[in-house]
């Protein structure tokens, strides 16, 4: 009954728009109907590389911050990201002898974005990544001290994390803001609107603290009325760093109506549209929403991201080959970027009537040895990887013709001898991504389908992380964002590794600026 | 004076941010803050097929409507339309003894659409775009009595105007608006707000009285403050009906930068991104706005659509070849969806360094004979389409290199015979697309390179033309679009002739319902 009151009186205190919980489908809320509960210098929306980003550089500038995340732990989707971060000029790259330049960069981001990229944000990313780079050392952030590659780029120029994961960047960031006194984390907090002075400033936001995502409703954004409204007053702004909408069925199949055809997700359950779509009611320019990636290196046997995805990604399509199993045959550049990619296997897939007809990505000890000896022992130890003595035994096992498959592998052996691809433009440049043959015994092998991975689109930033409202042109006052909830900066389709610079970039950038 | 005062009074009974002029860029306006000035049914905001056909349905049952146009000249886009309309099972395509069928239409739609097209909304177009076309005729639009192919359908489907223009429906259906006493049409009458009541329901809209667009502003939208602000009722709700973006110049680029890059439009200057972000900002769903459509037929001689982009699309393109005029060969199939052939086109101008390797759109009498004369003669006169007596002077005024020419004309005269083009697969069985050869002099000739057509995305609408909230995914009360300004019908890249199916069958839907 105590908590019915509070309840009560918390309604009482807000007007209009602005109910116990849900949506509010008209606008934001004005400064003048709210009375805030709390109130802080900066307020971040979300807790996931760009948030946190953000988070530490306006902490060092001595604000005080509340960092708000609706789920029940902490780091979104950046947690369960891979942890390979694109920082043309770092360190490792130039210890191998690589040297980066932004036009190469540049124009690898473009050639898979389809030219929809806004150059002026890639550019900041290749100034800053490795400003960025450091300063995640300097937070105790472990690499591996190598730099790798990744399908799309051109040269090598990607740092790894140690752990193979975005845990390992999540972890140091969140124990330093943990450690400043300055800062607030709510968890189970849940973003629902802004909240606007009378001039178009956001001057604050709506929440609702408790709240229990349940992704067991059709919609969480729509359904879910739990929690306690609070209202939290942001005297410098707010930062945006809520992620993408990957998971928002609803959303995602009115951009991509294909996209309902049973295709998986490697996202968590709380990338949703909710967050986007308050900020579009505010003005801001809608960019590239209608472009969501699906990841090409996910296995058809597993749920969401899965055991194998690193390997397939990083063992066999870097150093490895994959074949049609129906054919033996190769049928695609391994190198290329990931819509290139998935669109070659879902018509592989398609080569059956079920729609099963799954690409076989193939590498040797010696592509293993070259990674992370974590990538492929999970899928081993799982049996998403499956580990071979002899060609012979993994074409039985995948029920591939043999006679055409031992060619193909024998004319791709061929090709890395004379660092040339004929059939596909596979880039076997040793000085460049340092290809090697297939011929170590023991031989590894994966099947993979694409699933859906990562939203291009989203709102409009500029070169200081400043949201766009599409009809002034003009900074929407007092609202910066970034990472994956901004559009423009990967186009079409994001590379590999891009998505860590895009979020540690602006997150910084946000951070920085506001 | 009087002037001045009778607008400072208008100014004092609107507060907040209905200013004098120019953009709210916060939220709508609340019916609470603001006084209408004339009350109508229905508003119904823009002139062209759309809101022409909305305004005749809703007329028809006896609703008091307001049409506002911005422009000085009713009919947008529209008016200078081609004047082809896609109806399945049109009188002219069951006496040419053509069967259409559902399954046909959409994926003749969902090829050249990526599969992003919302197949319910074609499949309400299918249903009763034919009884648009019926109604049409009852109000004396004059008709050529053919029904025409055009590129991307599989069959012949499309009826034509008797004047090859949109102003053969445009002319006959402002004349039935006109006559009916329940009309009202402003010209000069800029749409800038929508006004919703607290429940969410757009009751009216703020408008200014005695705009005078300025095509030579930056952006009408954002710097144009004249006119003299008045604010109407809907009883029943608002009709969008405004258009596409295409001559806005500032938001095409931020959803696809490539388009700043020198290339023109072929639409009318009004038409800009205005009344759709109003529409975003009252949470409608925004679908494919970065997909943004080229003519690939309209000639580079010439400012905007021009007067040979009929010729080559419907002369050239349907019963002739293209050839590249560095090489004398055909490149593509010339019955190819707008996007496949813009982009072919695009890849064949930069084989020069100026980027202006034109491609040559070739036919021969025959071609011309049947099609609407108009096609050809206006751009004979204006120089744009060149006649030549043999394919010899052809070759020579393009300095298309002959051997290689008269062997390509040779060869596609091969294949028409044969009703097979084994090189690109341009349909050419005499069935579907009655083919013609290309060897009755004279023979008509036209370069030609892509502009900026049309719009593929818009805010979302369900069956009965309601623009649908992406929060709450049920309708905005009181909110109903049409035509261009609506996406998801066309996916990534609309048909010829699909423009007007689209804005007859949802205007009239729209005019039905609301």
């Amino acid at each position: 009954m105590a908590k019915l009151s509070r309840r009560n009186m918390l309604k009482m205190s807000m007007v209009g728009a602005l109910a116990l919980g849900g949506i509010n489908a008209n606008a934001a809320l004005n400064e003048k109907d709210v009375k805030f509960d709390e109130e802080y210098d900066v307020i971040v929306i979300g807790s996931g590389f760009a948030g946190s980003m953000a988070t530490l550089q306006a902490l060092k500038r001595g604000k005080k911050v509340l960092m708000v995340e609706k789920m029940g732990r902490a780091g979104g989707n950046s947690v369960i990201n891979a942890g390979n971060m694109a920082v043309p000029n770092n360190e490792f790259q130039k210890a191998a002898g690589i040297t980066d330049n932004k036009d190469a960069f540049i124009a690898d981001c473009l050639k898979d974005g389809l030219n929809l990229n806004h150059v002026d944000l890639l550019s900041v990313i290749y100034d800053r990544s490795n400003e960025a780079f450091t300063y995640l050392k300097s937070l105790g952030v472990e690499f591996s001290g190598k730099v790798i590659s990744s399908s799309g780029h051109s040269l090598k120029r990607a740092v790894q994390a140690k752990n193979a994961s975005g845990s390992g960047y999540i972890g140091p960031m969140h124990k330093a803001i943990e450690a400043n006194t300055n800062a607030v984390i709510k968890k189970r907090t849940k973003f629902d609107d802004f909240v606007l002075d009378d001039s178009g400033r956001v001057v604050g936001v709506k929440c609702r603290e408790n709240y229990k995502f349940d992704g067991n409703l059709q919609s969480d954004d729509k359904e879910n009325t739990s929690g306690e409204p609070k209202c939290f007053k942001a005297k410098d702004g707010v930062i945006l760093a809520a992620g993408g909408y990957s998971s928002d069925k609803w959303f995602r199949v009115q951009q991509v109506p294909v996209l309902k055809t049973n295709i998986d997700t490697v996202s968590q359950p709380g990338a949703t549209a909710g967050a986007l779509l308050a900020t579009l009611k505010i003005g801001a320019n809608p960019l590239h929403l209608s472009w969501i990636q699906l990841n090409p290196y996910t296995n058809p046997t597993e749920k969401g991201f899965g055991t194998s995805a690193l390997f397939s990604n990083h063992c066999a399509n870097d150093y490895g080959l994959t074949v049609n199993p129906k054919t033996g045959k190769r049928f695609m550049n391994e190198h290329a970027g990931r819509k290139v990619k998935s669109d070659a296997i879902f018509k592989c897939m398609a080569e059956s009537a079920n729609n099963d007809n799954y690409p076989v990505n193939i590498c040797d000890q010696a592509a293993v040895d070259l990674n992370n000896p974590l990538y492929t022992s999970k899928g081993v130890e799982a049996g998403s990887i499956k580990k071979f003595d002899t060609l012979e035994e993994l074409a039985k096992a995948y029920n591939i013709p043999l006679e055409p498959f031992l060619k193909t592998v024998a004319d791709f052996n061929g090709y890395v001898k004379a660092e040339k691809d004929p059939e596909f433009g596979k880039p076997l440049s040793k000085k460049d991504v340092n290809s090697i043959d297939v011929s170590k015994a023991p031989f590894y092998a994966c099947e993979t389908t694409p699933k859906i991975l990562y939203c291009m689109g989203g709102v409009q930033i500029n070169t200081k992380a400043q949201v766009i409202n599409a009809q002034t042109w003009e900074p929407i006052p007092g609202l910066y964002a970034a990472g994956e909830i901004t559009g423009g900066v990967h186009g079409a389709s994001r590379l590999g590794t891009m998505s860590m610079a895009d979020c540690m970039v602006f997150g910084m950038i946000a951070g920085e600026n506001i």
